[in-house]
């Protein structure tokens, strides 16, 4: 069932750990790593963790092909590498939105080759193969996006590869996909930066953060994530991360009022939706 | 320095986790334990946090006394126990609010006696004497919120005391104590339950939460705070919280024009002010 040959295009954080993650595996495919840089291949083989280095054009000869870099560099990596890729292979993704790249992927595939989006749910603050990490993948979620074309062997390929690092899978259509991820993570992180931006244009005179700010410290977490990965992620996922603002602001807004009116029940009565929301999580 | 005699009014996890942290500490007062639950007295002789179990007029003859009960009920009670107060004695609180408080103290100790406010930066999402720990504020901050009329010596009998459970100490304007908590505190709890609404009021259908949740539940874990103590929390700060509220929604839609526009270059520079923010505290 899985591959033989499997080409991880873009060997920092995602690439790398999958590569590490599966060196030395029983039924792993041979890695091959590819990526414009020279220090992640020198590291990556330093590792063991990919057989050969190879080129963007080399690279479409595997069984699978995985793009593991940033969003916004994926579509344009797709088109390239889709058109070449042989009879019988998949191009697959890790990327957080899903819609564009699987069109683009669907768009550009070589006859009887196929491309399958997908999402594997981690990934820490820090980037890079130096923080890549074989067990980053074990007991998460990782889902593929498939579309009509795809075929059941080659969705069971990827998620056997993905299985391999320890992963669950799901699968979700790409909307669906954009849908969830606007408001469990891609809104979540616009509420943790306007949180902090908030702090960040206040008199620091008046709000002296560094003792009393413990709770605050772990809500806004996120808030220290990568500023151009984020930028390019809100962005690609516009429509659904638009939709998602303008519901939680009208939440917000209602919460508001509920306070500016001293509502004391229906405080409680939101208060008590939310917390009923979150503990069934 | 420190006192003779402490009573603490309310035995719920903060005041319980006082009475704990005490016991058989060198330099420690005496504790006396005042409810108005049978319940928790009993758990806390059972537990030997406590020297004898005695009603509110009672405790006004400790040389401190503690006011550990919810926000609405501390003024109340305050007003009640200040006037009953020995000359040298000082009353106390933890509440998480403090201007209404100080001036409700003020307006209502006994001659001779003196209310300072305080607030210990503590607490878990678990409520009354069976979560009381007694390490619950060491190496935590416990601010005191003096007014011109304190002493110098009733605030460092109440800091002592403190110190006593290894607390770190702190002094702050009650003004200014509402401000910034408003901040870090008020206003991120407000963004977590807005957040939460948001989803609960979603289709459930469409955006299926269970597996995909790991870091939304992490985030929005004080969306399981206590409703009751929330809803109180926010309307005794109301001003300085509805403040803030407007100040953060302006944060926010300033962020939704970018994302809007799709103006990278300021997406950036927004991410990139907040990033800095919450990595420099």
């Amino acid at each position: 069932m899985t591959a033989k040959r499997l080409g991880i295009v873009g060997l920092g954080l995602i690439g790398g750990s999958l590569a590490l993650a599966l060196k030395g595996k029983r039924g792993a495919p041979e890695v091959w790593g590819c990526d414009r840089r020279e220090e992640p291949l020198r590291l990556a083989r330093k590792a063991g963790a990919i057989a050969r280095a190879c080129t963007e054009t080399e690279v479409a000869a595997c069984d699978i092909v995985m793009v593991c870099v940033p969003v916004v560099r994926s579509v344009g990596l797709i088109r390239r590498i889709g058109r070449r890729m042989q009879p019988g292979s998949v191009l697959t993704d890790v990327g957080s939105v899903k819609t564009k790249i699987v069109r683009a992927g669907q768009e550009s595939m070589a006859d009887g080759a196929e491309f399958i989006g997908g999402h594997p749910i981690a990934g820490t603050e820090n980037a890079g193969f130096a923080a890549a990490d074989p067990s980053l993948f074990r007991g998460r979620t990782s889902i593929i996006t498939p579309e009509k074309g795809n075929t059941e062997k080659a969705m069971k390929r990827v998620e056997a590869l993905w299985r391999l690092t320890g992963a669950r899978m799901l699968r979700m259509d790409p909307a669906t996909h954009d849908h969830v991820f606007a408001y469990v993570s891609h809104l979540p992180h616009a509420v943790a930066y306007a949180l902090v931006h908030s702090v960040a244009t206040l008199d620091s005179r008046r709000v002296p953060l560094g003792y009393s700010a413990g709770g605050f410290r772990d809500f806004t977490r996120i808030a220290s994530s990568n500023p151009e990965m984020w930028k390019d992620i809100v962005l690609q996922n516009r429509t659904e991360v638009l939709r998602a603002t303008a519901h939680y602001r009208k939440n917000f807004t209602m919460l508001e009022g509920l306070i500016r009116r001293g509502d004391e029940k229906g405080l409680l009565a939101y208060f008590r939706t939310s917390k009923r929301t979150r503990d069934a999580l």
